[in-house]
């Protein structure tokens, strides 16, 4: 480890004074070709760096963004993350995570810590969006963009996945494919998103006059073991039922491997959709059909949409709602093929 | 979006001294009860905070700690990243994330960002570690603790999973099972955690007499689709193998794929194995035998030791190698069972 140096101590090993070292470090005015040069193999040899804070708190300016999200496993968030922190790269901002692991403590203590580091901005990523979010952020003097919540009602600026409408076309691509008798399994009771997929596949069965039976609904935690679990108290049930949605590619691949368990023919007897589109749907034997949207997309327009609020004075109201595409592949039964 | 407001603007609404404010804040110094909540009350009103730029400047510290990753996909460095996390804020550390992407200049970048951005210590993940970034860490007049690679030689401290002695534990176990005709499915040349898993089953297998047949052997890029094209190749040649070990668990799920696609029952015929315990050994119907190792320890043991070094005067070498365990599960023949 090399001891810090500061500027000063930089001007006297070169026997030059602080504003000749602070010349060829902004490579500003003139200096003799030889003393930059030795100037030049001081910084080199001592790693001096000046001292950014400083200029900062000149300028009011970080540079940096903060991120709140509320996940760093899975397979979406980190997507995301990667999207956003391509769009900061190449605008020369840098990145802040804090992951609030779902507490709403936590992500009032991050709000504060963004608050306090002074970023420019902030894109936040939560399980369920409340009225205190809105309040927080109102009272900021910095913009905010909310990732995958619909915060239109309280004109805070934000991106999103349509969950509604995507869980709707893909129930109605479905139903198109001659199927009529929906299990579904759906995820926690606090999710927003997923309360909003599961209204979706309802409203996608009332319009053919059809609806979700109370006993062929399960309820679990994303996870592949509960999507097994709960396909195993529908299975025992004895109720008949032609397909199967789940809210996500974990809990659609344990109702899979559980039907299959159970001998059930996949997709001549049951077909089965995930409300997702993740690296499970290639780890089944079964290509596991579900619905696309790409997180990345959602990370990159999140900060692009950042980074126009930055520049502008005042808030000004936008929403974004990224793209899907319905995937049928081997674990729906095709209509056409029988 | 509010305005911001500093501190003696906070002093005027409330009609005291700017040194009143900061006693508030600061919650030292005597002030009268109903002037302590005027101000509270003002501070509440308009999330005025003082500014803590100017305070690291004077105390030399930011209690930011910057993380430079490779990757921030895939189930390994996200778990890494949350324990991270986790020790960092049981510390009043906050975290800075930057990720390379594997690109060696955005890793010089970082390191870069990171010593403008002061940080108090880095914590460096890499695919490969070279003499360059041993200069840069030895230069910075922080500590620096390396994840995934062993770094003693450089006498930079490191936590680390010991691919080597995991692989070869592994492939000892499979083959007291009684295996013999191992195909080896491995990842990118430039993977220094890749070639030393491989050489760690080349070494179990050395000490039976037996060795890795070149017609067996296959080279991917960790995903399940590669996993299945090299299990496709080796298949083709037609040589008898009686087991397959990957070097993860994508590629060891795409050989399972394909190897029930060929026919092949699992275990009897063949029993596989991933070097690798991620969500994916869940996914497939029969679960995939493997080696656990928590890529969450390897961060929350990287962060502790960061704090530890950030608090000594110089860098002392440690290192920690993350302890691991064979998982026999459902794909590997079982000796006793026959």
């Amino acid at each position: 480890m090399q001891k810090d140096i500061n500027i000063s101590e930089v001007a006297k090993k070169a026997g030059v004074s602080i504003a000749t070292v602070s010349r060829v470090f902004n490579n500003s005015g003139r200096v003799k070709e030889s003393t930059r040069k030795k100037i030049q193999a001081i910084i080199e040899e001592t790693g001096y760096r000046p001292n950014v804070l400083a200029r900062e708190l000149a300028e009011k300016k970080t540079h940096l963004i903060g991120m709140i999200v509320h996940s760093l496993t899975g397979e979406g968030l980190p997507r995301a993350i990667n999207g956003v922190n391509q769009v900061l790269d190449e605008n020369g901002y840098n990145l802040l995570i804090a992951c609030s692991e779902g507490s709403f403590a936590n992500e009032k203590k991050h709000f504060e810590l963004f608050r306090l580091k002074r970023v420019d901005g902030i894109i936040f990523a939560t399980r369920q969006f409340k009225p205190e979010h809105a309040e927080w952020i109102k009272k900021l003097p910095i913009p905010v963009v909310v990732l995958l919540q619909d915060t239109q009602e309280q004109e805070i600026p934000f991106v999103a996945f349509d969950n509604k409408r995507f869980a709707k076309e893909a129930t109605k691509t479905l139903l198109e494919q001659g199927h009529q008798a929906v299990a579904y399994l759906g995820g926690p009771e606090n999710s927003v998103n997923s309360a909003e997929r599961k209204s979706g596949v309802e409203e996608a069965l009332g319009e053919v006059g059809l609806q979700l039976d109370r006993e062929l609904i399960g309820q679990g935690n994303y996870l592949i073991e509960s999507g097994y679990n709960e396909m195993e108290k529908i299975i025992q049930k004895g109720k008949r039922f032609d397909s199967v949605i789940a809210v996500n590619d974990g809990m659609a691949i344990g109702a899979l491997n559980c039907l299959q368990d159970h001998g059930f023919n996949i997709p001549n007897d049951v077909s089965v959709l995930g409300l997702d589109d993740t690296v499970l749907t290639q780890a089944s034997r079964l290509k596991l059909s579900g619905v696309h949207y790409s997180y990345t997309d959602l990370g990159r327009q999140g900060a692009d949409m950042l980074l126009r609020q930055i520049g502008q004075e005042e808030i000004s109201f936008e929403k974004i709602m990224i793209p899907f595409e319905v995937k049928l592949r081997e674990t729906v039964k095709n209509k056409e093929k029988g």
